[in-house]
């Protein structure tokens, strides 16, 4: 039943306030979410003012107060002491840097709480990812979650009802009314469960270019500075970090095999982007924990976890912590993987020269190894491996990349291929210069 | 049971279009409104495409399109002969011209259908004040309207769910979310339904000012260049007139109040405004409908028919016709009156200097005389007479409005008495210049 809308304001009144571009104060901006959450308002009275905060904009104070309004809506962890640090990423093809960072990050003494997504659209998700894993629980309560916490440095569960319910409810809404890709309402979505979290810092991944949901690098900074913004107003250090996602991250796609070179990387075999990228993530993480004093002594700190070993060590410990068995870090065949390959080999000679990277987790998603509508299965044994970079020299006849799959899959695989050779991967007679992983940075 | 939706396109993609501002072409906005109105589409999509239509606007040709989506939801009348011409007002306060210039242009040989509507928030109905008059019916099928037109000349009926029903239904959407006041919008829901009623030609009459939905006269002026070049692009004939609405027309508000000053106006007593106005819409009726080759002829036409009795003549055979007794006209004792009379009286000497003419139509509802929920009865007995107009002079003790209420409402009564002096009209001690009735045109 909903309950009685309190009439201190009036729906429409706040729609055609934020309709004229006039500013929403916090009071108002509360009333209206909480009388949403609660089913006072309605989805299709919410659904236009979204749209007029889409398009005539938020400011910082008013994206903060719908943070606040979403934030409150939930449950709120709270942690003691300041090395409870945070990491959030925009997601993208073949991101795993989570799976490295925070075993790192707790090998250095921060507290890393994990809560995690699944798939959404053409983007994988991590706890779809650490799933491969049989018996890994990623449903704990939130008391769970904090005594994992306290106990390991490091936990992942997946998103629960408890945290931000506004946010879900609202997150559904924009899904189908085209207001996703609006930079203060992105903002308020993220912060407003990275707050009810309890982290006292957090480190951000903000992704650009194909393989991301922001196209733009100039879009994917505003975006940085916002969430910066926002942190600042509820009194959290923040980091942003503005990376390239125009091809994918490390060279596996696909849920075992991102377990697997996860695993490499924090052995020291990692593909170089991957490495660099979860580095410089933890060291920020480690630095924001107040653990060293700067970037640089951070940098060689988490650098050390992988030459020792106790990064990999802590990624057992959560493994074993959450009912996953720690020894598949030996064994791989403890993981689901496809029994046949099939490789894309250079058509002609000359340089790697762009990927059209969403192509890849929506074929990805045709191989099974994604959903197509929300309660689909998920293949986690299938894949693909990318042998070549950007900016990469191939001759004719060299492995481009591989599909892992099953024999019954010959012909989704040849459509695949195909697709992969015409409309993803491009090559050029010229020489093309490497993409840069990290391009910018926001404090 | 909604329709499957075609897949020719996407509710998300048109959506995202139009919030980008990029223009919609006719078959889209075609595929949007037919699969809203057969229920395929949700109400929040909707609201969400309103709100970006409202804040990035329409152009002309997709507010025609527009315009055709809702016209083909619903039945469409054909009348034979360019004779037929409609009128639309945008509503104001003591707007009773309808009853006037009807009859007029109908005793002239137009052909006048005349599809009304209900009181809406402070504004009172054409249906609701014709109702005043027992017996009238409103009611009527389709086919009985066009028998009457072309019997009588001259018919009025209420909304019919069989007219233009996308904009019944975008229209209720539309008031609970703050989507009302845009040009495009407007214009299709007006157009729509005058497009349905058949008309060869259009007169309107655009009101701004206090007592308008529009209070600025620039955009009244923007709505009926719209209007005009949106019938147009149908081969439609139109002429706007852009009417002062900062007063009340006439001197009547109130049902009973308002039919028995259209009948004084009709034998040629009525107040100067409201015989200016209605003479002047009636006369661009004649003109349209080719009657006359200028509009001087037609302004000579239509003043004959007060003199000679022929307009009055009309509108009792309208009265006649759909079940109302055509001897009100000569005896008002047949009309619902309240019997006490409560006069403001000037409370200084001076100038009146303005009235704040929506407030009227608020305190009427409060009087009984207008809903304040959509299924509330309406008392047609009660009303208000306004002595004075913007710039007359009055004495202290002079009276400047009388309210004409129930013996039980004493309590009421003091409180509109007291509003009106202090909240609703103003007096100056300096020399006010009288409003203007008729400020532009637009053709």
């Amino acid at each position: 039943m909903p309950k009685k809308i309190s009439n201190e304001f009036n729906v429409y009144t706040l729609i055609d306030k934020k309709k004229k571009k006039e500013k929403l104060s916090p009071t108002e901006i509360k009333w209206f979410i909480e009388n949403y959450t609660s089913g006072v308002i309605a989805d299709y009275q919410m659904s236009a003012m979204l749209m007029a905060m889409f398009i005539q904009g938020m400011d910082i104070q008013e994206t903060a107060a719908l943070t606040d309004a979403m934030l409150e809506s939930g449950e709120q962890l709270k942690f003691v002491g300041k090395n409870v640090i945070d990491k959030h990423s925009t997601g993208g093809i073949g991101d795993k840097a989570s799976f490295i960072l925070a075993p790192i990050a707790a090998a250095c003494g921060v507290k890393v709480p994990m809560i995690a997504g699944r798939g959404l659209g053409f983007t994988g998700g991590t706890v779809d990812k650490i799933e491969a894993i049989e018996g890994f629980k990623t449903a704990l309560s939130l008391k769970e979650f904090q005594n994992l916490l306290n106990k390991n440095g490091l936990v992942l569960i997946g998103q629960t009802p408890d945290i931000a319910p506004a946010d879900r409810k609202i997150y559904a809404l924009r899904d189908v009314t085209a207001t996703i890709d609006s930079i203060p309402l992105i903002t308020a979505s993220i912060m407003s469960k990275k707050l009810a979290e309890g982290a006292n810092g957090m480190v951000f991944d903000i992704k650009y270019g194909s393989g991301a949901f922001m196209k733009d690098k100039k879009d994917a900074k505003a975006l940085a500075k916002s969430l910066i913004a926002t942190g600042k107003r509820f009194k959290k250090k923040g980091v942003a970090l503005i990376t390239d996602m125009n091809q994918p991250l490390g060279q596996a796609v696909g849920h075992s095999h991102e377990i697997i070179e996860s695993i490499e990387t924090l052995k020291g075999n990692g593909p170089e982007d991957l490495t660099e990228l979860s580095l410089e993530l933890a060291a920020y993480m480690v630095l924001l924990a107040g653990i060293d004093k700067t970037i640089e002594k951070a940098r060689i700190r988490v650098k050390k976890t992988i030459t020792d070993g106790s990064a990999l060590e802590k990624f057992k410990v959560m493994l074993k912590a959450q009912g996953g068995n720690p020894e598949v870090v030996d064994d791989y065949s403890l993981l689901p993987i496809a029994d046949e390959h099939t490789t894309l080999l250079a058509p002609k000679s000359g340089y790697v020269k762009s990927f059209v990277n969403d192509k890849i987790g929506l074929l990805l998603i045709d191989l099974g190894g994604g959903r197509k509508s929300k309660d689909d299965e998920i293949d986690h044994s299938v894949g693909f491996v990318f042998h070549k970079k950007v900016g990469d020299q191939v001759k004719k006849g060299d492995p481009i990349m591989t599909i892992v799959h099953h024999a019954s899959q010959v012909n989704v695989v040849a459509k695949i291929l195909e697709k992969m050779n015409k409309e993803v991967i491009t090559l050029s007679s010229q020489k093309v210069k490497p993409l840069k992983m990290i391009v910018d940075k926001v404090i």
